[in-house]
């Protein structure tokens, strides 16, 4: 996988969890004797920055001896990590590590049962998730996407250009025509998208030259046909589906033929239950 | 509110949506049009962080001209926020605003559903969070629980001393004694808190000095007979309880007499749907 995570980004997150002294490790007076540190999944599901779960205890000075690795679909009861240091370290990074793990996994597995559904009505479909993760998540919640077989969308503003109502607002009319044809001049050889809520809108951009365009809760019956008289005027446009797309209607979404879902519905996915087991050694 | 929620902190959020440049409001050359964006709930909720998210305007370049504060209950359709300024500043500005008074006010307005629910069965009981809020939003996650009327159990390892099970594996029996007392001479005048699963368990803690005993996954109805109990032998004792108390079952938990819910579900809590408008003017 190519992304890089600092180790800057994971002590940000153990920042969050101590500010000088871990107190109750420090009182009973037990930071330096010698443990071992077993995290197990309580349920199935597919493990997500594992990697970076034990990147945090090595930070704090543990030793990491068994890992099962981002993207294997583990069962519950399984063993996911097992770190080896002082009670002090083991401590610090417990609920970091595990927190991380649990929510990363859940992301990660929401992920895959929305392709999993989709793919069963649209094999070739893909599912691309939003800008919008919970603030302060998203090179985490990015790396879970991937790790569940999805794709990012959008990173950021940075990496693509998609024309929204709220940049049509400044411009001319047609504004959808006018809006294409300039990005296009600018767009250094990028693919310039659109979103668009009606069958006009849509012809409109892809005569203009768009190569994507997103629909945004129009309702499956609608979308199927305005995709099929799509398909008419072109064979190369790509074609996604956003607004309200969650693990119970994905399928009558990817039914209507679109080539992606666009969801911010895995960020939300129930985190998997993920428990620490320290002890002595 | 008494937070302290740095400029920095809000920029590392906006850096997560921008590297560089906001390639479509570039492309388009709108950067240098005057315009108004305009922050709406889409349903009804406990706003959370809308001074934060207008601070993100601010430091974008834009023009704060109204606000509604953290705490209010506001309507489906009810406007938020609206700021004033170039294109450019309210594009990068949008989603990240956005975002961020989605997911906070998503969280404090579960975390009030929670007390008033619980209120009804037991009028004094208190909602506390965990240290297990998503990684990278502990410090929006935590404003928000404090919005929505609850109390933040554990900010860090750095604020309470609560002994957990992985601690006391590494104390000798009787571990609950020999972990209290030996907290209690180094504790510094702070409360000492157990984790325990048991009467027996709760009994020792109380009896070697502990201030708080928090029970986890134990069911209402055994709950209900140990707290009697403990009330027996202790009147100043605080008891919490925690492990899968949601929205939907905290009555349960909260008509057993307990003095704290601790929970993380508000972290958990489904977003508020909020849409922004940006227009030209």
């Amino acid at each position: 996988m190519s992304i890089f995570i600092d180790d800057d980004v994971l002590k940000k997150l153990i920042y969050e969890d101590i500010h000088f002294i871990d107190l109750t490790t420090q009182v009973l007076e037990i930071s330096d004797l010698d443990g071992v540190a077993r995290v197990f999944f309580r349920e199935s599901g597919v493990v997500a920055c594992s990697e970076d779960a034990a990147r945090i205890y090595k930070i704090l000075g543990a030793d990491v001896r068994y890992i099962v690795k981002s993207g294997v679909e583990a069962e519950a009861g399984q063993k996911i990590l097992e770190a080896f240091g002082k009670a002090s370290s083991l401590h610090l990074a417990w609920r970091v590590a595990q927190t991380l793990l649990s929510y990363a996994s859940g992301v990660a597995t929401y992920t895959r049962r929305m392709i999993e559904k989709a793919r069963k009505v649209n094999p070739r479909i893909i599912i691309g998730t939003t800008r919008q993760p919970p603030p302060g998540t998203r090179i985490f919640y990015l790396k879970a996407v991937l790790v569940g077989g999805g794709v990012v969308h959008r990173q950021s503003l940075s990496d693509t250009i998609l024309i929204f109502d709220n940049h049509l607002n400044f411009i001319e009319k047609p504004r959808v025509r006018n809006a294409v044809e300039r990005a296009l001049k600018k767009s250094g050889g990028r693919c310039v998208g659109v979103e668009v809520r009606s069958l006009e809108e849509a012809v409109e951009a892809v005569d203009s030259g768009a190569c994507y365009i997103q629909f945004e809760r129009v309702s499956p019956k609608d979308l199927e046909k305005i995709v099929r008289e799509i398909r008419k005027i072109s064979d190369k446009i790509i074609v996604g589906a956003g607004g309200g797309i969650t693990l119970e209607n994905i399928e009558e979404y990817a039914a209507t033929g679109v080539d992606m879902i666009v969801t911010s519905a895995p960020y939300r996915a129930k985190p998997i239950d993920v428990t620490t087991i320290i002890e002595k050694v």
